[in-house]
């Protein structure tokens, strides 16, 4: 027979919550913790649906945060199993969401369950912060719910998102901290022409080459103890008519920069227009800041985090502030202390995304030790 | 009312000829040529619309040489008036070819009819030698049509090619030879991956810039008497998924050489590639070699032409070699004199091509003088 964290994980993936849709899953998460004595609060901004859960009123707040919504499945022909029928092989559960994050959220449901069973006098209170946008453009998501909680000092203390963090076995890696993203899309301005007659028109390529090999060979910032230094990479580069003979009048290109503590926003675009400018180009730049970076150093959350995956696994963890955004950069700037915990990430946003049952079991455990380490 | 050069001009520039498309261009010629007394011979080879028209068996063979088809128009919004819908202010014909060349090929037909009816009996022959694939691949244009003339051993003796030679007025410049012309199609090879682990990616476009402004930057020789500088552009550069979390996998690149006489192809090969090697990069580079330089000296041809010009308009002209490459290099080979003469070339692949509409009826005349000095 299932388990209760397996049978609750397959209920999840069964509903194609595809962002920005929820299908449903937020309601069975809101009755299965309004058993355990949470009160709830649907918010719902535009396309997106949001949860806040919450038991007791008194402080201090740990809060389980995450998202029912999911990556597309891909191409259906190069699934082993229908992405939206959860499927166990071998002791490995099939299916979108398996790892990212529909089988944290089971475990959370369980941990939460048992832990107050067990303690149902326990300190501070506990809260669930649900979106079904942390894949889409994160608009009306996690940023709106924290918005709203601002708004009525409702202030969170401790926050343990479920992201999938570990690699090799659950629990080997937890986050303690990302790196923000910057995008900056940039038009280099020249003058169209013909190959043959240079002196007429102005190469855009010509002029930026040297430009972006200064940028890709900045060294931005030395990293930190947390943090690797700050990376720049261009994504995207396009200019030409698709004609031999034609010198571009334009070229555009598209780059991001993944930066650490060390290197403020601000600071890589002023840098980054001093280069343009010193290399005399007409441009056009425009940036998006898609988040800060985020740090939550020695602490108690941390500690108990590493001592709950340590009491039930037997092997220490390793914090680490790599890979990409998750909704933690909007939840740490209220002040909150925000660790990442989740299964095994090889093959989130992949096809035949898969998770070890085993593992969801270990990992609610782990999040019920957790709540034993902070709330006892 | 407009002139018959004008009127002809903006009939053929109302037809999008876009490369290798000739839009009937071809068909108005050929009927405005058999009512001159030219026999006329399609010639379709794959994509590319051809014609051959001739007038009379015998020798000395003149033949008009030129291109109904266009480059593209490049981004709409920045003309003023629509590419393909000719349009007259202030004595400017204005749209996509007005130039180069559908101009010159109103001035030819115009200069044809007014000399055959002067001189129905003129000594030797008058041909057409037209194509739709002067600006793309040119395979399957005036190479072909040459090879076929070559094979059934007819041959030309002079050659006016309508190319836009002039740059102040009409006639000041003419074109007694032409640069060489090689194309490098280059990719680059790195390795794709996500922006947020970038030691697990090789940004192809970061190894290139470095080796694309070398190349920018490089003297490839000094020219000589007839020829300026070999001069090398990037004509079309693209990488990238369109995502902007995406480490594109590979870099394509595709530039040109225009060359003189002081630059074998095979030496400019040879010097991209150690530079290339230099940067160590990883690529692939596939070479088209569109064109050898030529060069027309003394002779008939270029003293007719230089004659007309002044007789016309009261100026000498200046013969030079500069400029982009035209189908003279396929003709002349074949031991014809090419000279090439048309209006002034500021503004061609540009947006809002132009030329004066009084400079199309010049051109008519010199077009029709050359005739007087050639073929009485």
């Amino acid at each position: 027979m299932d388990s209760e964290v397996l049978a609750l994980a397959k209920n999840l993936i069964g509903r194609e919550s595809v962002t920005p849709n929820d299908a449903g899953c937020q309601q069975l998460m809101a009755d299965y913790l309004r058993n355990c004595g949470f009160d709830i609060e649907s918010m719902v901004f535009h396309d997106t649906t949001n949860m806040w859960a919450r038991r007791n009123k008194q402080g201090p707040l740990f809060c389980f945060a995450g998202h029912t919504d999911v990556v597309p499945s891909g191409k259906l022909e190069h699934w082993h199993t229908p992405p939206f029928e959860p499927t166990v092989i071998d002791g490995m559960l099939y299916g979108r969401g398996a790892a990212d994050m529909k089988g944290s959220l089971a475990a959370m449901l369980v941990a939460t369950k048992r832990f107050v069973a067990k303690h149902p006098e326990h300190k501070g209170s506990i809260a669930f912060l649900i979106t079904s946008d942390e894949e889409g453009p994160f608009i009306n998501g996690t940023v709106k719910v924290v918005e709203t909680l601002e708004a009525r000092n409702e202030k969170i203390d401790w926050c343990l998102v479920g992201e999938p963090s570990s690699t090799d076995k659950v629990g080997d890696i937890i986050k303690n901290g990302r790196r923000g993203s910057l995008t900056g899309s940039l038009t280099v301005h020249g003058i169209q022409g013909h190959v043959a007659y240079p002196h007429l028109a102005k190469n855009p390529i010509h002029l930026a080459a040297p430009a972006l090999a200064e940028l890709a060979h900045t060294r931005w910032d030395e990293g930190n103890q947390y943090f690797p230094p700050t990376s720049f990479q261009v994504a995207n580069i396009a200019a030409g008519t698709g004609a031999p003979n034609v010198v571009p009048g334009e070229l555009e290109v598209q780059f991001n920069f993944r930066f650490c503590t060390e290197s403020h926003a601000h600071v890589l675009k002023v840098r980054t227009q001093e280069i343009l400018d010193r290399h005399n180009l007409e441009y056009d730049l425009n940036w998006i800041l898609n988040g800060e970076p985020f740090l939550t150093g020695e602490g108690k959350l941390l500690t108990a985090t590493q001592d709950a995956i340590l009491a039930v696994t037997g092997y220490p963890t390793d914090p680490q502030t790599s890979g990409g955004t998750s909704d933690g950069r909007f939840i740490a700037p209220t002040g909150a202390q925000v660790v990442e915990l989740g299964p095994c990430n090889a093959t989130i946003h992949k096809v035949n995304e898969c998770v070890a049952v085993d593992d969801l079991d270990t990992l609610a455990d782990i999040y019920e030790q957790l709540l034993e380490n902070l709330l006892c």
